[in-house]
């Protein structure tokens, strides 16, 4: 029988690059995504997109409420959201697009279905290089819910599962990434990475999430395919 | 400036009585309650009372789907829910009513209100004594979850906060529990335990929740207040 995997997936880049790498190992895939209250509201229609390219066998929408508990630029309104940062200052300190706990909220989430579907692998595309240093998407953080996950549950307690987290992008480049993805047949038009994105959906060019994506695009030698407010942010 | 926790609260007699810890120890309360798809609908209604009983700080109520995860007789018509068994039988094996990653699920949205709000300490009323035996209520779990806790979030990586999960009931009987409950001035009329009550909100009294909670009151020698379909269950 085909093994099951669960893998999140936001509608970027990253997680979509993710998914084709959990495709090509010959899972059955079982994608996650949030509507979490985030002001990107493209981003969950761009993931449906996404998972019908791949053909995964279900993709669970689960609406959850972030916005309630905020502290974040990407949910709290009254937080603002920084654009135009020098590249090199972004992932020196943890920005306010940080979300307390996302990671953890969404690893419990895909914890909850791979159990209850009996999956044994959760893919999440965290990556520690050209990253918005955000704590939850570093190596450590990760193995400490890995083994979390084989505490907390009862099929890895009564020895039915022993759950893995795969972070296949973990030490890769964004460039690298793209490069990875165009290899395993991402069509990156669908995908979005922008955290504010203009009400036509335009991305906005500015954020730290565009300017990591434009930086890798560009390092890649590919054109980033996705239309941004000013087209000579993509030069490509 | 007074210390703030979260305290996680199903409105049952544990996580009310964790609650009056909590409020003890001098804590301006936030608690947590949630309507995550379980067959009992008066729980969070009971957890309303019980919150502005103590004169919480604030109650979040947060509605998340776990019925579109199921897995559980909790929160899936599909799983029959275990009545009538034998007490010595109740928490030898992790029963039908366990729910996928539930506790993981909910310490998760207490750490993001946690550091969002700047609190260090959330509760938690897991104990291993007189327990259904779900894996995630044992110490073990809980120590790696602090752990987690503490990469996972900015406050903490940056040095700003420490998180602990206190679990005050860890190493009590329920018969224990409810004494102490007494002590702190708990109003167990308030609380709510069974995992399938009637639609006019009497307990069924044959559940492993209800049969926990009448052999607790009938341990400690107190009358079990709420109300029971037979009241026979309740003998004290």
């Amino acid at each position: 029988m085909q093994k099951k995997a669960v893998v999140l997936l936001s509608g970027g880049v990253d997680s979509t690059t993710t998914l084709a790498f959990a495709k090509i190992e010959g899972f059955e895939i079982y994608a996650l995504s949030f509507h979490y209250g985030q002001r990107n509201i493209f981003e969950v229609e761009q993931a449906k997109k996404i998972a019908k390219f791949f053909g995964v066998k279900e993709h669970l929408i689960l609406s959850i409420d972030l916005k309630a508990i905020g502290g974040s630029a990407l949910t709290s309104e009254k937080i603002s959201l920084p654009k135009n940062r020098k590249l090199t200052d972004i992932g020196r300190e943890i920005p306010s697009t940080y979300v307390p706990a996302r990671n953890t909220i969404f690893l419990a989430y895909a914890l909850a279905w791979a159990e209850t579907i009996g999956a044994e692998d959760i893919f999440i595309g965290v990556n520690a290089i050209d990253s918005s240093g955000y704590p939850d998407c570093r190596l450590t953080y990760i193995k400490a819910f890995e083994q979390l996950c084989n505490l907390a549950t009862k099929a890895a307690v009564e020895g039915k599962l022993q759950f893995k987290i795969r972070t296949p992008l973990i030490n890769l480049s964004k460039a690298e990434i793209i490069k990875k993805g165009m290899e395993l047949g991402v069509d990156f038009s669908l995908t979005h990475s922008c955290y504010d994105p203009l009400p036509d959906g335009k991305a906005c060019g500015k954020c730290d999430s565009c300017q990591l994506r434009l930086k890798g695009f560009k390092e890649a030698g590919f054109h980033d395919p996705i239309r941004y407010v000013n087209s000579t942010n993509n030069t490509n």
